[in-house]
């Protein structure tokens, strides 16, 4: 028995049947005497629906209307799980995100969350009803309304289990937890039972990505516990959890994550002068490209290379602005390879462990893999390879560390 | 050049194409300098679709939860259209019902309005902006989301034109304005330049169901000049009159309403006494079937027909109620006729020409046409027929009266 704040994403309530689970698994929560606010995404599709009839309109279309627009998505879905807890005879009511006083900054689209009032929400539960937040939303300071951009349904849920002191935000989602590495790729990886936030965090950013990397932050600062647990499927999911102490003992690597859609740009013999790289990566991330791994390695003879790497499907642009800096930037060569993969090892128990990078290096050097990049963390350890060599390299990291399930 | 509500209903912002023609025309208005606020309907269909949502989890749906559901509909035109008013260089900004502060009762899916606080929307104008309002919501005491029922927007429309003091409410709609009749059915119908309210509220409780009749209420208590035209063709479609006096000299005809959908309840020999026609009508109307026609004839032995006329859909239910209550009200035979129209000339000039009705009844029985039943009002006189000559009824009615266009 406790006071949960439970979130269900949009294929969680893609469909009226899907919204009726939810509703049984609230219901189920309610008759074991938790004290529930259920925090809702829009049915799955129906952001993109929304924003292609938009986009119909004009290319860009005006940030404050897009979060009129986008908002119905989650009123939705909040009034039909409503409707369909009172069928099972349980009070409930719908909070859009100005109903529940989510106050956010004036950034439309990509607003931050400000404040909660958690009144409102605290004196439906103490009237024994369960409250259903739409997630996404707020209100700025002039009541304008907001989104927090995709995946804001994660903020949202943490943000208020935050305001409220819950006992846990459950995070139910189509996956169930957080594996060893993507079990899609690797057979037996393993659910785990607990990870601490700064793994979640390398490993949301990775690629395994059940959570929002801001929602993870949020939790993480606000000493938030935070479950990630499966809507289709009975289990305990994965405790993101604050036991650094423990975890630091043991040697062991939390997880392997990977991302297969990268490309690798190579900026080659610029001077080695303060300043080179700002003039290298300024005008790719100021065209809004994300810019990922960032290697620089200045040559003996003064001159330099700078390398990193982007989403593929961006990399193309990024080389034609490159190219057109070419001069300014004095490169005597640019480079685009775009096969390239990137994998990591994660781990809090790497920070005193200094054989993990050694250990990691020679499984890859064993199966032929040659290493392009290398880059470490505290908690992390990256390197970029040929794309064709991803999978192998996954399965022999995992393999390696003794991720896999005993079973 | 003036301060001007416009609504657009459901078929006018129907998909993107319509929006944007919607745009056109508001454009088309600012650059002659008036000053704009515009009223939308949800999409064509979304309210059917959304409700079909809430009834596939459950019959009768929780009303509040319908409404925060309905209001989604609205939200979504509204912000459309700014995105392609901003997309022609159109500065504007959307209102939800409760951004506009429009105020109602909590009575959920029939709410009535209360109060609007016209500020925000005329620091909007003074802007230079145009106001874009979502139509059909608003929130009651509590700011929990309200729905004025459907066809509010018409509503929404009047009472904001109402407490701007607005030169003209413009209802655009899919047809050109009020006609003498329906012109699918008599070929020359004519388009009217003007009606009064009174005649408005006949033709539209009749059968002319181009504007919400608490609409047509509403603005003419608050005297609001409302001017009904096609969003999709030119033309100055059909103003709403206060000119009584003017119209009172003139002995013509406005128009012919007629219902086709209705069906004729007989309750007779029931005893002549007073309350019977209460304890025949009660149980009918309590089970929320709304009566039309009631005519009741007392015969000289003491005994008494009452006939009246329901939709045609609920005339089964209708009668299976009179059957259970036939000893308590003491009634010989209580018969149904499923097969038959009602026809009306509507004119506020009727109220000092004694001639009209004798006109009427001569050219329907110059037809051949039985008249079931005759009711009449201050500015209209209703016939009971049988169904098939219903069509055959509206035409002899509007030539006889001469309505027919010149042209």
């Amino acid at each position: 028995m406790g006071l949960l704040v439970q979130k269900f994403g949009g294929t969680s309530v893609g469909c009226i049947d899907r919204i009726e689970a939810v509703a049984d698994k609230v219901a189920a929560h309610r008759e074991k005497g938790d004290e529930i606010i259920v925090v809702l995404s829009a049915m799955s599709g129906e952001t993109n629906r929304l924003t292609a009839l938009a986009k119909s309109i004009v290319d860009y279309p005006e940030p404050r209307e897009m979060d009129v627009l986008l908002a119905t998505g989650e009123q939705v879905t909040i009034a039909l799980l409503c409707i369909a807890l009172r069928k099972r005879g349980i009070g409930s009511r719908s909070f859009t995100g100005a109903q529940a006083q989510i106050v956010t900054t004036d950034a439309h689209t990509k607003a931050r969350i400000r404040s909660i009032n958690e009144g409102p929400i605290l004196s439906e539960l103490g009237k024994g009803n369960v409250a259903v937040v739409a997630g996404f939303q707020g209100v700025d300071e002039l009541e304008n309304i907001t989104t927090l951009g995709r995946g804001g349904s994660d903020t949202t849920a943490v943000a208020l289990a935050a305001a409220v002191k819950a006992d846990e935000c459950q995070i139910y989602t189509d996956v169930k937890g957080v594996y060893t590495t993507d079990p899609r790729m690797v057979k037996d990886a393993r659910l785990l039972d607990s990870i601490t936030f700064e793994e979640m965090l390398e490993l949301a950013s990775l690629g395994a990505k059940v959570l929002q990397i801001r929602a993870v932050e949020f939790a993480g600062k606000h000493r938030v516990p935070v479950r990630v647990l499966s809507s289709f499927e009975e289990g305990n999911g994965t405790l993101i959890s604050f036991e650094m102490e423990k975890k630091m003992e043991d040697p062991k690597i939390t997880g392997i994550a990977f991302e297969g859609d990268e490309a690798k740009l190579t900026v080659s013999g610029v001077p080695d002068v303060p300043g080179v790289a700002h003039r290298v990566i300024g005008p790719v991330s100021g065209a809004g490209i994300e810019v990922d791994v960032i290697v620089q390695n200045a040559a003996a003879d003064g001159s330099n290379d700078i390398t990193f790497t982007v989403k593929r499907g961006e990399s193309e642009r990024a080389k034609q602005i490159l190219l057109d800096q070419q001069e300014v930037i004095q490169a005597r060569n640019i480079d685009l390879d775009k096969e390239i993969g990137k994998v990591s090892v994660v781990g809090v128990g790497m920070r005193s462990h200094a054989g993990i990078a050694s250990k990691m290096f020679e499984a890859i050097a064993n199966e032929g893999i040659n290493i392009q990049l290398i880059t470490t963390s505290e908690i992390k350890i990256s390197i970029v390879i040929e794309e064709k060599y991803l999978e192998l390299a996954v399965r022999t990291l995992h393999d390696a560390f003794g991720l896999g399930d005993p079973n």
